[in-house]
This record gives structure tokens, sequence and C-alpha cells, in this order.
């Protein structure tokens, strides 16, 4: 790495659902894309159920580990929505209802000729001393406190969230990434990946085999760095080396 | 519960490309649904980078919390491939070079008429003790050591391993769910369900709101529980009540 702090971030997807097997989670490949985009690399994610002792345990593990924490999921009305009362339980906070977040509800609501019935007022229950994070798509707001961020788990949802949250979280340059396909085997090229990353020892190399249907095969080669011009240098030197020993690449868009 | 022991797991999702958001995890979800098929729960999901210290932090911490622990990503032929290495580190014991993966391997390549180099060779690597686990798919094998399960990452290897481990994780009765769809909004039901919920409270049910496109919502309510008759006589009950109170239930398969 160069000199600069690498800013990290863990997403805590919090639902039954995804353990369950019920629900197959979009929200981690959404919000590692969207941290990449800020500066910031995704270092750990855990799925844990709806109880609350697991959720506090993540909580006070990631918040302290890393410099950012999302969490997605458990911000509804239901009894199984225990996040606020969770991350509130972590900071040892109280929960109160905010004014802030009962007035979003009420002109949500009002606009729909929708009562702000007693469940629906629990979407405004957030920790004492927490922000709230705009939910342009249904009217529930996400809520920081800390160096946490509190999103909805439904998918487009969160990425409202997301967006809104757009250049508010502390980060570096975006994360550089060159992809190279080849029409390789890994293992035939496995000893010369191996020679460059060693050669660019602060880059990281990846390599992911594919296979399409019909039975051709390959591997894309990843390289990643904080320093874009370090990430070319790695991947024209890959580049080399792989036609070098006979690769056919394949361009990507 | 009834008295009986509710068996245990974790995932541990080994891979940047996971964390970097380029690939979209398939693994969760389908170890999910298998373990719900062996009457094992899955409690958590890490998922860390290609990190030693990572990966060894997560195998002791899961593997003495739950009874199984399963890990998906990190075996094939390059450098990247580290899961080997750190799982036996976690244990602290050493790699060697079993003879049956090799012979697997051998046949398996000699099959095809290529030659098992060095770099295929690391693919007999496992840490030592361990047994091997059955890959009907593309010839290296699993492994398995202590309580830890060790499966490739590409979805469709993972899921023939899985499918060689059917009635090999020491289990209990599989999971009873039973899905009630609704046109409702959970905000309307909160309190019903929470009646529901507090009437039956070994029992967990789950609320989780879809919207269709075109403007269609409504909410799926999981009753989940070991014991099938009472899944079944609580689903039973907040059907009554969801009924009762005017809500239109959807036919679900």
């Amino acid at each position: 790495m160069s000199g600069h702090k690498t800013w990290t971030a863990a997403l805590i997807v919090i639902g039954d659902e995804i353990l369950s097997g019920r629900t197959e989670d979009k929200n981690i490949a959404q919000v590692a894309r969207w941290l990449n985009g800020q500066g910031i690399r995704l270092q750990e994610v855990r799925v844990v159920p709806d109880v609350e002792e697991a959720i506090v345990e993540a909580v006070q593990a990631l918040g302290s580990a890393y410099d950012h924490v999302i969490t997605t999921g458990g911000i509804g009305p239901t009894h199984d929505d225990i996040t606020i009362d969770s991350v509130a339980k972590a900071f040892g906070v109280p929960v109160i209802v905010d004014e802030r977040a009962r007035a979003i509800l009420q002109s949500h609501y009002d606009a729909r000729g929708v009562e702000l019935t007693e469940s629906r007022l629990r979407m405004a229950r957030i920790p004492e001393g927490a922000d709230l994070i705009d939910n342009p798509t249904s009217g529930a707001p996400g809520v920081k406190i800390g160096n946490v961020h509190i999103l909805a788990g439904v998918p487009n949802i969160a990425a409202a969230m997301l967006e809104s949250l757009n250049g508010k979280l502390q980060g570096g340059a975006p994360v550089a990434s060159v992809t190279i396909r080849a029409h390789a085997a890994e293992s035939e090229v496995a000893g010369l990946l191996k020679e460059v990353q060693d050669q660019f020892p602060s880059v990281s190399i990846g390599s992911y085999p594919f296979y399409r249907e019909g039975g051709g095969f390959g591997a894309d080669f990843v390289v990643r760095s904080d320093d874009v011009d370090l990430a070319n240098r790695c991947a024209e030197e890959l580049r080399k080396r792989l036609q070098a020993s006979g690769v056919e690449l394949i361009e990507t868009a």
C-alpha cells in the first residue's frame, strides 16, 4: 500500500430469512460495490439472526474493529424488527421516538390518507442521540449512530438509503480494479500468477475460474489496489506474461 | 422448543471476490436450505477475505460456538487459495499431501489427458488427520477436519459436495416452515402478529413485506419450528386471526 490510510467497513446482515435460505441476500454485493465507490473496503460481513444478543455482539465487535459499520434488515414495524433496540443496547443508550422521524412518517402517511398507527410509529424510534438517514423510497428513515449506519433490508430501499449517504462516510480513493479474462485453466497459470503477485506484493491478484454452458471455461484475473497506477502496471505485466506463455486473452467491457 | 437438542451450524464464506462485490454470493442460501433439510439451523454467516488471520479467527470462533462449520471458497490451485493452510493453522496441524486425494486427482487428470502439475497437486493438500469430501463434479475433493467442512466456492461444485454430505452431519428433524401470504401492509397487522407470537413463544414468526411491479404489495408471514405440529397450530391460529381482521390471504404453492 502507499502510505495513506485504508478506510474499512463491515456489514451486518440481520434476519432469520437469510439464515433460513428463504430469501437470497442482495445487500452484500450492493453494499460492497457502493463502499468501493466511496473508497472504503468491505473487510467482513456477518449474517446474524433476529436475536438481540447476536446483533449487540456483532455491532460491538465490528464497530470497534472497522472504521464504518453498515447494517441491513430488521427496521420495519413488526415484532421481529429489533435492530434499533439492539443497536441502542450495543451503545448503552435508550430508544426514543424521534420527532424528526415522526414528522417524516406523519407527512408520508398523510399524503396517502393512511393513519400513523402505533405499529407504524415504531419506525420513528431511534437510539437516543442518533441521526436520520434519508429514505426517498418509502418514508421510514435509516438511522446513524456513532460509526453504525442502520439501513432497511429490502434491497431497493437499502439502495436508496446508500444513495443518500453518498460522500458522507469518510473514505479514500475508490479501489482500482482491473480484470483480465483468459481462456486458461487457472491451474495452468498458477505459477505465473504467483510470480506476478510476488513482484507486486501490495497489489491483490485474485483468480476466479468460470465455466460456460457447453463446456467453455477460463478464468478472470482481478488486480486490485488503492493505487490505480500500480494496478495498471501490475495488470500490464500480468497480460504480457500470460500472452508470452501462449494464453489467449478475451476482451472484457 | 421441545426438550430435544437443536443442532446448529455456521458458514464461513471465504473470498475477496464477495467482499469486493465482484461476485454475488450464491452459497449462503444453498447451504442454508441444505442445512434445513439435515435438521440443522444455520445460526451465523461470516464473509472473510483471503487473509489467513481472518480465516483462522473465524474457524476458531465459530467452530467452538456451533455444532458444525461449513466453509466455501479458497480451495483451488492458485496463490490466493489459502483455505486449507488457514484451517490447518486453526487446528494447529501441518498441511500434508494426501495420497487418497492425489490418486483422485491423478485419475481425474489422466482421464482427460492432462498433466497433474505442481499447481494442480496443491488441491491434494489437506490438514493432517483430515478426511475427504467427495466431489463428483470436478475431481478436487472437499475436506473435513473436526467439525469443519471445507467446500469449493463455485456454487455448483459446492452443491455437489453438499449432496455427498447428505445425512453425514448430526442433525435433528428438519425445521418445519409454514408460509402465509397476505394482501396486507405488515404495519396493519403488526399488533395481531405480536399477539400470536406471544401465544406461541417457542415458534418463530417472521414478517417479510413484498412489493410487486405495478404497485401490488403484501407480506409473507413465515412460521418456523422444530415441531411440525406446533408450527401448523400456530399457522392455523395466525390464518384465523388475519381473516377475522379482514385480511385477504393469497394461496401459496
